[in-house]
């Protein structure tokens, strides 16, 4: 199959998993009004979380997952699949939240969504504090609606046992991820190995391996399938995360929809910081120290970082890196077991993750 | 069975739900630990959140709904049962975050532990924002291990797909019903009617009718078994959140381990003050809204309104709503094909949730 065809693929399997996104939420938002009207209030913000842009990278990577272990394509795993960005939808939210991230793919973040809704309508108290009221209950909500989607996606008994046990460990291996990310802003240590633990868990297992184990799950793939999606995902995890800390620094605004220089104001400790922090002269040192994490860094404020990113070489250390990993990755799918199709499907996605600029 | 052999078969139960839930977080701060060291920081906090205090009320409800339709006593039900206090650790967590209260149980709220951890350790950024973002994860976690321990309880394979299902309605109807308590104060209307409805969904449904059901599931009850207990729930919750009212403003503080008129502070809309407005002079209507929500309200100011809601009556009336709907469920278990012990046992627990003084 040639590339042009399985791009088609791809786009494919991306508008099946927003229409099956699509129908689940109308579905549960009848069953939600049942309990009363007020509940209405959330359609809106629910849909935007829900069907609000996304690349949809981690239904792909469980559909091919399933496919490229001998699953034949049906709506049930689509259905599957497309669990996973109700999760990833909980998870985005609930960082928000955590972040005080005012926007969210180029819009205001749920949080600020609800804010303005009390604002608009005049309702009674503190409109922030409605907002991440709500917004924690939203995200809530989508964490069980993923769970509630997998359970209802029409799977044999047998292969949804096994996705539920793949599902319950991703969950909890992003929670702990993501507390490893707070801890380590709170403790201000940033090296670039736990840098990459930590993009190891929050990023890597639950946007790369997870979801391909999903998939193996639903197909019932045998171990040396398992393992070698294991060692495609890890590098091509990390791969994403660096990815991710480049585009948070030197990123386009249109394109990613986060204001330029975001990871800076934030003060994240990304392995590109830490690169940064080890390869620099003194004064350079300094200056990013002062920079990362002061709120107010402007945009010459954020184009000074850049520089020393740069003049460091911290950027092109990273991006060898990136390079890296993602042919390791490749290398992987070339001796693994797998279908024609779902091997070319998924050296797409890897390359479509790592290159991607938003 | 008398009714000392029944309380402490209670007890047994309390104990037993107790000590599940301590194995089952040893085993999985272990799990967490194998992320990195840094979960270590939430193991204190998780313990308290799950095993501090609390009635152990639903995971009574669950058991005694299954042994009542006739299951036998064996530590997978206990499990099963336990893993409703992790549900409730979670809405807890969050609860408390939403509703901004420094105290749960008489000690600090989950998110104010975390905020003076972050400063005595002296870690960087603001603290609160810490202590409201790790709270927020917490509440998270607790929700994923809540459907962990179900789902690993070692129910048989039928009973367990039965008892996910009461879970996932019950999950969903919690959240559905916090919102409608969320939107009430925001709209800030509070007719008798709303807030009971609020309390069919928020309290009743989901302290004592999904328990109920989860453990009939279990035991495979028939429809006039889990009827049954829909009737019986459905009086005893509303009981059961008028109970909660009425401590939340005339409660004692060293009993409920909330500071006393906690609720007239946050502006609750309960059905108590919708009772106190609609019965009240103007006068006395006017100082009651302008108290409800004063956040600087101090005993003299909780004095003055406690005196307006018992002046009005809206105290007797609904001590007398709580004793009506305590003897309405009660006669329901007269009359349902229930088992000797477990409609004992379930009468006692009634009583226990309509009388109970924390």
């Amino acid at each position: 199959m040639d590339g042009q065809v399985i791009t088609q693929l791809a786009a494919d399997v991306r508008t099946r998993v927003g229409c099956a996104l699509e129908e689940f939420l109308a579905d549960y938002t009848q069953v939600l009004r049942r309990v009363g009207d007020e509940l209405a209030d959330l359609d809106d913000v629910l849909e935007t979380s829900v069907l609000g842009g996304g690349k949809r990278l981690r239904p792909q990577f469980a559909y091919w997952g399933a496919r490229a272990a001998g699953a034949a394509d049906d709506e049930a795993l689509i259905r599957a699949a497309a669990s996973l960005e109700l999760l990833h939808a909980f998870a985005l939210v609930h960082d928000d939240l955590m972040d005080a991230s005012d926007t969210r793919r180029g819009r205001p973040s749920a949080h600020r969504v609800l804010e303005h809704q009390h604002r608009t309508v005049g309702w009674h108290g503190d409109a922030e504090h409605f907002g991440q009221s709500v917004a924690i209950l939203l995200g809530d909500l989508l964490l069980v609606l993923s769970e509630q989607m997998l359970t209802t996606a029409g799977l044999p008994a047998a292969a949804l046992e096994r996705a539920r046990a793949v599902s319950a460990g991703m969950r909890l291996e992003l929670m702990a991820g993501q507390y490893l990310d707070i801890a380590a802003q709170a403790r201000g240590t940033g090296s670039v190995g736990k840098a990459l633990r930590i993009a190891q868990y929050k990023s890597g297992k639950y946007t790369v391996e997870a979801p391909l184990h999903l998939g193996g799950a639903v197909a019932g793939a045998p171990a040396r399938i398992t393992d070698a999606y294991t060692a495609f995902a890890l590098p091509l995890g990390e791969a994403f995360q660096l990815r991710d800390d480049v585009l948070g620094v030197f990123g386009d605004c249109d394109l990613t929809g986060k204001p330029s220089g975001e990871d800076l104001r934030e003060g994240k400790r990304t392995a590109l910081v830490a690169l940064a922090l080890e390869k620099g002269t003194g004064p350079q040192r300094t200056r990013l120290e002062a920079g990362l994490g002061d709120p107010l860094l402007d945009t010459d404020g954020v184009q000074v970082l850049r520089e020393i990113l740069t003049d460091t070489g911290a950027l092109a250390t990273v991006e060898t890196m990136i390079h890296e990993r993602a042919n390791r990755a490749a290398a992987v799918l070339d001796s693994a077991p797998l279908t024609q199709d779902g091997r070319e499907a998924l050296r797409d996605l890897a390359a479509a993750s790592a290159d991607r600029v938003s």
